[in-house]
Formats: C-alpha cells, structure tokens, sequence
C-alpha cells in the first residue's frame, strides 16, 4: 500500500465517492474523428481488423494449447473447474505466435499509441473462450479500478482491445458500456482480501471492486448504454476506466475474444494503491 | 397418467425425437396478415393495447396485494427467498380488477378467439415483477409441453398474451423466440417428479421439461432467433408450443409484465399425459 493523496483511492470504508476524473482520455494529439469518438464515449470500433483466415487460426490454438503437456498445471491457463476445457490462456501473446501475429495485424498497438499520446507495452493479454450456454453474466465494472487498487497503475492512461473471433449479438452477451462514464471515477468499498485474483477470476458475482447497485443505477441514468455487436474479426478498443459489464448467454453460439491491454510507457505499475501484494505478471506485467 | 398413442409424447427415456406438429397453429378462419404473420413465426406484436395509466395502476397493484393481509401466505403470492417482495402474483385476473380490465383492454382474448378459431378461458395468468439487477436467464422450452405433460393438455391449440408494464430492450433479458418452431414438437427426456411445479416455479435452470442443448442447437441452426423488444404498453401474443427462452438482466431496469394463457374450450385439460397428478388450479385452471 501506499502513503499520500490518492486522486482514484479506491477500497474505501463507508460512503463511496464519484470523482471526475482529471486525466484525460486521449493523450495523443493531433485528433482524429475517430480518437474524438473514443473520448466522448470511451469506446471506438473497427470492423475486418484480422482476417478470416486468422479468426480460424487463433480459435486452433485453443485446441493446440489446451493438450499441449509443458503447458500441464500452469497458471495461466484457467480451466474449466471440472474438465480440462480451456476456459482463458493469459500471456497469449506470449505463449502463441498466432495470436501475437494476429495482434499485429490488428492494428491495435499503433491505435494505442495514438490514443494514449506515448510508446504502449502490453500490461496483460489472453484468449477467452465461452461455449455456448455457458457464458455468466459479468458484473459491472471500472478495469482501471482493479489495475489502481490491486497492480499500483499510477492512471487510467491504458486501453484494451478485444478483437472477436466469434460474432458478437445481442443475444450473445456482448459486451454493454456506459458511454462517456470513463469521464468519473467511482470508488468502490471494501478492504481487498489476500491473494483475491485467485477468486475474482473464476467468479462472475465479485464482491469487491464492483460499485453498488445504487451507483450503477445512477451511472445509467446519466449515460446509459450501448450493446457492443459485431461480426468475427472486429476489434472493439475501450477506455481503462470506462464501466462496463457483459451479459449472460444461454444462446448455442460461442463467445471468443483476444483481449490485449496496453499501457503507456509513462504510466508503468508501481505498488498497489489498495492491496497488500502485487499480483502475478501474467495479469499485470511490469512494463 | 394415460395410456394409448399420444403425438406429443414427452417426458421419454432414451433418445428424445422432434416431431412434426400435426395441429395448425391458426385454428380461425378467414385469416388476415397479422394471422398469417402469427402462422409462420408463432408470434406477433402489438403496441399501445394498453395506456401509460392503466401500466402505471397495474404496477401500482403489485405494491398493495404484497401488503395485503388477506394474501399473506398464499400460495399464489411467490416472494423473495429472503424478505416479502413479490415476484410473481398468480390468478391475477382474479386478484386484481385492476388487471382484469387491463387485460380486456389489450384486446387479448378477442385475439385468442381469432387464432384458436373458438372460444376461450383463461388457463393460467399472472403478473411478474423482477427489480433490476436480478432477472435471472429462463431456459429455452415449449410452454405446451409442460401443459400437456403435466396438466393434461390436450393439443396445442392455446396462446400466450404478455403485456410489457415496462420497456424490454435487448440489454434486459427480453423473451427470445425461435421464429416457426412451433412447428415441431421437441420430446424431452425424465420422468416428472412428484410436486415438481413447487421446486420449477422458483428456479431458473429446470432439469427436467427442457430440451437437451445439442436439441435447442439443432432447432437454432434451423430457425434462428428473434428478440422481442417494446415500449411499456405492447403485447407479444405467442404459440403455446413455440420455442422460447429470456436473458438474464445486469442491468438497472426492471422487468414487469401481465402474462395471460388462453386455451381453446375444444381444449379442456384432461389428466396429466406425463405426470402422476394434476397441478393446482392456480397454474392450470379446468375451465
């Protein structure tokens, strides 16, 4: 933890806050209607970012990676609790040259940049993969909340992209975002337990470092929502401190992603700012 | 139970079948486009059949029969596992005035009338309040199979009225329909617990009466879906035997609505086809 004024503190006792946040949103200049988009609603989309044939080519590794034996018990794979079903590999960009390779072709490390004013390294990345039927609704949230409390990142000067490799509708359980609500911070209550990552990222009900219903619903009614659909092979880059949350699917269509965070070279971790420990470098590299 | 040939079996052991349904869907002659609309998707969609103030008395409703002690302990009141909100109020056309005109109104049972080509009674109706937050996802069923497994249904020959009390949008777990799966009769597997209606009226993930997912995959593959959004005020109007499922709902918008059953009098309930006895009247009136 760490001593002095902290403009996003966060893990507080009693009555939360909601703060305006004083950095901005894009840090690059010149704009572009695009990056204006992104600073108004803290989201911008792009379609056909990777090809069909990389779609495919990603969605392989799952398999690959799945019954690869050196890969046996680590960490970074998060398996189905029963089964061996590969539910998100961390550090995809590192264990797969696919995906780095798909990364690439996205474009989204050169948008990074241009948004966040600076040289980008990638803060976290990882391949998700829902079936159908099984995807949990995911509860409202700030990542950049997380990134603060628990990894010590000084701002929310970070971006993520997820690019698709299934299509996104909204029977699916796309990704829902609060358009503009990037623009405040919202301090969430409660002390943050030990080694918490080893439940927050199996769980889709967390109990800390989500705001209360109250918040949420007061968020709304300022900015609402936009459903966030698209087909395979489009990229959706979102605002680290943006609200958002994804809905349930009881739907036969599976929900794929590669999601990538980058952050700015400028911005690199130091200590929590609201937790005992930092947590591992697949979910928070440092720099 | 009964014996002899029954073209909707169901509640079967082994390998379920799909059959083809041999009862029309639009009993009523002659037929208009909204009709034909009705025949080929198993729904329709009507706006404004009731007024912002008669929405409003109904919701008003819910606040005095959850408080009204003559209706403490009833076994139509369904509340909250923890504390006395209501979630669903059944034989609310009889319950409520106030709902019974809203239901005369809508228009709905002259609708019914036309469809199903004779009279009508109600077989079941309730109304449903669920705050933000927590509307959890229902699973893809038939109504009708479970009417004629477990309340001795005849045919298909009887529609379902909802009439939204507030707004179903995309991002609040609205009625899903498989458009002209009505069309086929999806068998499902396990024989019905004894009083299994106490425990299927409160969970969101029934076991039995629901069709296996290779099933639901192989009806989406072949009809794909429609999400039935709409203003406060609209009426969905659906086939006993469609094929449907709601989302779940993360966000702040609650979700109300009148739900009313109308069956055939040419379709008066026998004994239940797949059940040891006959459910209470509140779920299945005997005309």
């Amino acid at each position: 933890m760490r001593a002095g004024i902290d403009q996003y503190a966060t893990r507080v006792e009693g009555q939360p806050e909601i703060r305006d946040r004083t950095d901005p949103c894009v840090w690059g200049l010149p704009s572009t209607p695009e990056l204006e988009g992104f600073a108004e609603r803290g989201y911008l989309q792009r379609d056909g970012v990777i090809s069909s044939a990389t779609v495919e080519a990603c969605l392989a590794e799952i398999d690959r990676i799945q019954v690869d034996p050196r890969l046996k018990g680590d960490e970074r794979i998060i398996r189905e609790e029963r089964g061996t079903a590969v539910r998100s590999i961390f550090d995809i960009d590192v264990l797969s040259t696919v995906v780095r390779e798909a990364i690439s072709e996205s474009g989204a490390e050169e948008l990074a940049r241009q948004i966040l004013g600076s040289e980008v390294y990638i803060h976290q990345s990882r391949l998700n993969y829902k079936p159908g039927f099984q995807g949990g609704a995911f509860y409202w949230h700030s990542d950049f909340e997380t990134w603060h409390a628990e990894d010590g990142m000084p701002t929310p000067r970070a971006v993520s992209a997820s690019i698709a490799l299934t299509r996104n509708e909204a029977y699916n359980g796309p990704l829902m975002i609060m358009p503009g609500s990037q623009r405040l911070f919202v301090q969430c209550v409660g002390k943050t337990p030990a080694n918490y990552h080893r439940r927050s990222l199996v769980t889709t009900t967390p109990q800390i470092g989500v705001p209360s219903e109250d918040v949420v619903t007061e968020m709304w009614n300022s900015f609402g929502v936009d459903m966030l659909t698209g087909p395979a092979g489009s990229m959706t880059m979102f605002d680290s401190n943006v609200m958002h949350a994804s809905g349930g699917n009881i739907t036969p269509i599976p929900r794929a992603n590669i999601f990538v965070v980058f952050n700015s070279v400028q911005n690199r971790l130091g200590q929590p700012f609201a937790a005992g420990a930092t947590r591992p470098p697949y979910l928070a590299r440092r720099g």
